[in-house]
């Protein structure tokens, strides 16, 4: 956790694409885990691009202090309104909030970002949600009524709130495909086990071409994705703009993850529709990851926007 | 419940169309309830194909004197052996048992048909199984220990049980591919809804290419499969054979249902991976479709053995 | 030819499904010289739609009594200006054009419809354009310059063109459904045919899963196109509106033949790509028609204004 | 042209991914171009895997001193028999045949490999065939009639040949891939332009996210083959096994090259089918890519034999 913390605030510094290695892993025993302890990345991500020296040694120095989390929410200015899914809302020690500031300015102007604390008078966390999936993360609605929060707590210039977010994505968009890495890998890893356990007709299910072709599938979905969020990671590690190639990893590895987890459970066949074998479960998680932080549209419409630089000569 | 058993054991002789056009209404509320519910026209079937008068009489006439339940198992002969996945095991008044009995002989003549009572010694029920989704439905193990069976309960020919029991999908897969139907237009009427009401970028996200062609695709799946279904069922109806209509109509619904359940979550976004909305519940429900009476992978292999036959001249 | 001209003009006044299925088998034999024969139903459909008696008489009449073509065009008023990929151009007897009569008015009421005489001074007729495929059919470019039409030759009321020719693609459309799934018909039965005869592995490659389950996906395909075009012709048929019916129908039966062609090609493998197997032609052939009477693109555009009417309650 | 033969024997000594870059520019152009350069490439493989230093000196040494091709084929031993779809057969200087010299042994160990030189009695070749697309590629068939081959120009050991031809692949596999991916490239900067230059209601085509999403998933399919090419290719390079990757690279690659070409030629309509448009070229170019060097199918199951080593702990 924290992995990404400077070593000045007490972290161990490490990249992005150390990040999605250590997510991949985490992803491939339980997203929702995954989800729970990659939140912290998604609040944090924000100071580390945009905080004063200040912020960012309280903030993100408490959090390597002791095991904190912290939330990433969005909000209506004078800190009045409600967010839902909120990942961690419940556990979190402060929250990064985008407040719009100035609501006659374009979405690019119009908002500003907050670390709020946890326990700030007129702050309220609602019930845990219950999800179709990953229901090992916290996912609350977060509501503020008249909250105070000092100048001190600014994170960024006013009104630049959406492009510190928008940075924060390049961090976190190659995270969350390296989570839907792991879980397409289970996928693969689970129905290959059963494939070659299972026998139907005679012989094992994974002779049957219409089961090894899906199992190849996978494995081609699985490489390409690795390559694309390596990529992504490894672009924001070199400093330099990934906007378009982390949207591609999200988006394709999040489709990824999910026709894996759909077809190993065809492959389990009525097992697999069971809970106490392990593949539902990563088809129930693995939906979330074409929809948070950009739904797979949102994915589409960012890389829509680098096709004249990168394609009409 | 019960409309295809003739008129002449208190039934309403419906027939198998008529027996589509109330699935999809039942499935439109709750695959689980349909599942729960078509599960008796499943155990029934074998009976309506191939039971003597007395067993017909009994069995189906009462059915439709209280509202009973009755159950599909397959199982080894000397009636030992356990089941998987029986639907309604826990509610079932009689089980349709198909049981080896010839061990040497090839699948087609190795089984044959039983009606076994409730409560019959030897016969225990196992624990309702958790599943993903179609959690109204009942699903059990049934165990077979040294069960004994009169032979007047013995449906059709000696060894001809697998061959009963192919003839009773003809039945029963335009059925489920009515159950699929059904959900894949609630998936498709929840989204239409949704999409009208929740706008982004200042207008309601069905005016957005992305969304309305989501839903074009949902509307072009659902006509499709409601034709080959009311096609596969039609045939039969007319006493014609329809294995090769049935699985395909089975094979088609079943895909649509499942993706029109997906691009509703999809439509939805984060409120769709919520279980207070209506369509993640689809999303869990719709998989078994894929399954149970014989897998995507089954459909295909059974269409396939008809191409010759019709497409080479 | 001309089938569906009542018989009061000297046609044999078949309906629109009887249409479709004289089109299937036309679209079995080429789809090139099924294009060029069925050009004359999209002249004549507005005719039919929306022309004076005198018009039909003389027009539809014409195209009875000798073996002549018509075309189709679009075009500004004055009638001058050109319109490209006129089918049958070279050939045509008459031209159905729907030229703009007002250009302030929304689309909806700025065209109006004319029937041109071939040889009418100003209208003069482009090379015939080579295709990827139907070469059969000839496509040509038609000029107009001060070309000179009698108002007798308007087909229906001024600024009342548009609508005519959407009226025209209900009939039209279903057609060129049943075109597409000639050729897709035909894509199943000639891989069909290879797949029995041509062995890898030491067995025809019918009986390896992927190249069967190949198969049983176009028949999927054609199964489900086919009740579905047969579905929009029998609407209009029964004088219903049937537009929404035509649009699925097009859309569905035309991505079916493409992906036949092309998997048909891939069954052949090297063979597949030689031109003196008949395959690669299909898929030459089969792309154009998911271009015209409006691109796939359009007949989702056009389905997605049903949604609301048809699934939200 | 035979960039990676060894400085050694004349050549530049460039690796596989040097190839790999260079392919995808050359496809980028005209893929029937590239795959008559490429062809070479295929020839000397086998040379460079397991030729003696004789033989390249002689054969592969050639190459570089004038513009000289070589074309692969298979054959019966003795030397007698035919081989389909040769490429560059017409130009080739020599051919690398793959003869059966053990007609009991399995194919793992019945083959051995060849260099024959043009003009050898016995050898003819046949006439240029003309294919769907590449038809800047010539390709022909060979016949052998008791051709007579020295020892001297056998490739590596008796039995050996079916094993290097295997290595020959993890080679020309990648440089397959990354011809696909200049293609592919192609559609989508084609389609851009058009996209931006083309209106329908009023504005771009570009701007409707029909259009801007089938240009993103281009761009999405484009820098998955891209990664996947690189990697194969890098593995080789480093002198690993990489049949696994190079497979994963064809397969996926060529199919992204099927789709953006289709998908390219939709966007731009009527004129996309037409032949004065560079697109239309573009799809009948690039159904090859997955059929040759083993087809589509092939790759998968090569892929699948991986699985359990990658994928099952």
């Amino acid at each position: 956790m924290n992995t990404h913390i400077s070593q000045e605030y007490g972290g161990l510094g490490l990249g992005v694409l150390d990040g999605c290695i250590i997510t991949e892993e985490l992803a491939f025993g339980c997203t929702g885990i995954n989800t729970a302890i990659e939140a912290n990345n998604l609040a944090e991500a924000p100071l580390i691009v945009a905080g004063s020296p200040e912020l960012k040694k309280k903030y993100l120095g408490r959090m390597t202090e002791e095991p904190l989390m912290a939330s990433y929410c969005g909000n209506e200015w004078v800190i009045n309104g409600q967010k839902m899914w909120i990942t961690n809302a419940g556990h979190a020690n402060w929250y990064f909030v985008l407040a719009k500031t100035d609501s006659n300015a374009s979405t690019g102007k119009a908002f500003t970002g907050f670390v709020v604390e946890k326990g700030t008078p007129g702050l309220s966390i609602g019930r845990k949600e219950i999800n179709m999936g990953q229901r090992a993360s916290d996912t609350r609605a977060v509501t503020f009524e008249d909250v105070v929060i000092p100048d001190a707590n600014r994170v960024g210039d006013v009104g630049k709130g959406f492009k510190i977010a928008m940075a924060a994505f390049d961090i976190t968009r190659p995270l969350i495909g390296a989570g839907a890495l792991g879980l397409g890998r289970r996928a693969l890893s689970e129905a290959s086990k059963y494939a070659n356990e299972r026998k139907t007709m005679g012989k094992p299910i994974i002779e049957h071409q219409a089961v090894s072709f899906m199992l190849a599938d996978m494995a081609i979905g699985y490489e390409a994705s690795k390559t694309l969020v390596y990529r992504a990671a490894y672009e924001i590690d070199q400093k330099r703009s990934n906007t378009y190639y982390a949207s591609i990893a999200k988006a394709f590895a999040s489709e990824f993850a999910n026709k894996a987890a759909t077809d190993a459970v065809q492959i389990f066949g009525g097992n697999g529709f069971n809970t106490e074998y392990p593949v539902e479960k990563l088809m129930r998680d693995a939906k979330i990851f074409q929809i948070y932080e950009g739904t797979s549209q949102i994915q589409r419409l960012v890389i829509s926007r680098y096709i004249n630089e990168k394609f009409v000569q």
